[in-house]
């Protein structure tokens, strides 16, 4: 099983990325999941409907964003509704029967809210109430199995969903962690809006082609926020099973041959 | 089998419905489907995002909307995005095991494309191009009992996807047809934004409680454009072997119960 996750930059082309996927698709015999994100999308929504987006910095420096009802909904609109559906119909387009899902239906993604949050605010670590988002703990296997077992390929996205019913924003990085412990995939794919794990995030030409994993938490010091959190969860992936781990350019015709086959951008071994 | 339709008004109390449909899912052992609508969320968003709305009329009088690439996205945004994924959050707050899908997810409903479409405007006929609605023509039944068999209960909403892949706006009455067609329910429970079929339109008090499906075509001349279409379709499902046609109040407390246990709003039979 192969695990694709696309990142939710609007710079990442959705048809070229569905051509690849479809060809993997076929390669793979339909053994694979795919996963997306949409926050540039969201965000864009947000700032034109007038809904607050409000950064905020955990207080072991991870960064994301306080999810009010209103936030939430614009969530939904760009997620579940714009980019997932677009998604799938560029694979339908190319062949592939994709259906897509979120993290709420079937209870797909369980989640349990956080009650509080602790953030840093000029320094100081304050508590906030009211935020609708939470920790991903369980995957409904059943439902995404029985799309494979038809040859449907499941495209997955946030929000997840708390027991009691409560849509929740959680972090796509820890959706994949849940999905790699769930289905034990040898390889992920990560289509990011740079050619691949950059030395210098600012240097698009410091792409490091090949990391072995035990070589990971060096790059941890030097990493900014983003790119720390998916070092710590890289780490993780590797602790259930996972052989490789491609990080490429989603911006580009051909993201997927380009890791698989041509050997560019980031591979983590 | 029974089919739930969902108006597409904002006064559509969407929790005291998944409440309604929580009880007769179980009543009915999960034999049933739920198609909603989301056109008031449609407009309102497009409206604060500055997307055109443009209302069209065929030239038989059946009013629509231009569908620009600009709309489809909105659509998208309401259908699939917000409505779909509250109604199934507000379900599995209910304890049913709710799954949303629109017609785009695993080719669900197969639509084509109207190339050019004839409107009527300033009482001439126009031409119209680059539209994108369609006329859906088939079920992917598969798909459905899928869910059906391992005990989900499928959410549908639109839009449509063609073969080749385009996203198509079309009629979720039409929509309606092809699931009574595809999976002959012995009765269709209709939710609007009224307390049932009015005979005056303009006053609530005008419910005509019990219908007669030969009489349905006596109602026609006196109805108004979107009664019209619905009397029309309802006159179709009956040809497919419908026994019932309910359509009650989707805005108040035990939506469903009013109309099968109190005999309130309209029975077609």
């Amino acid at each position: 099983m192969k695990i694709i996750k696309i990142g939710g930059d609007k710079s990442i082309r959705l048809d070229f990325v569905a051509e690849d996927i479809a060809w993997l698709w076929k390669k793979e015999k339909g053994d694979l999941i795919v996963l997306h994100g949409a926050s540039k999308y969201r965000n864009e929504i947000a700032e034109k409907l007038g809904v607050e987006i409000k950064k905020i910095v955990s207080p072991s420096s991870i960064e994301s964003y306080y999810s009010t009802p209103e936030f939430m909904e614009v969530f939904l609109m760009a997620y579940a509704g714009l980019v997932n559906k677009k998604l799938v119909a560029e694979l339908i387009k190319q062949g592939v029967k994709a259906v897509g899902l979120t993290g709420v239906d079937g209870r797909l993604f369980l989640a349990k809210r956080k009650e509080f949050l602790y953030v840093k605010e000029d320094r100081k670590i304050k508590m906030l109430k009211g935020d609708l988002s939470g920790k991903v703990y369980e995957i409904n296997k059943e439902l995404i199995n029985l799309l494979l077992e038809k040859g449907y390929l499941p495209v997955l996205t946030v929000p997840a969903i708390s027991k009691q019913g409560e849509i929740l924003n959680v972090d796509n990085d820890a959706v994949l962690f849940e999905l790699v412990k769930a289905f034990g995939p040898d390889e992920v794919v990560s289509l990011i809006s740079a050619p691949g794990f950059l030395q210098d995030v600012e240097d698009e030409r410091s792409v490091i082609a090949r990391i072995e994993k035990e070589k990971l938490g060096k790059l941890l010091s030097s990493a900014k926020s983003t790119m720390k959190k998916k070092i710590i969860y890289a780490q993780k992936y590797f602790e259930f099973g996972l052989q490789k781990m491609y990080i490429g350019d989603g911006r580009v015709r051909n993201p997927i041959k380009r890791l698989l086959e041509k050997g560019e951008g980031t591979v983590i071994f």
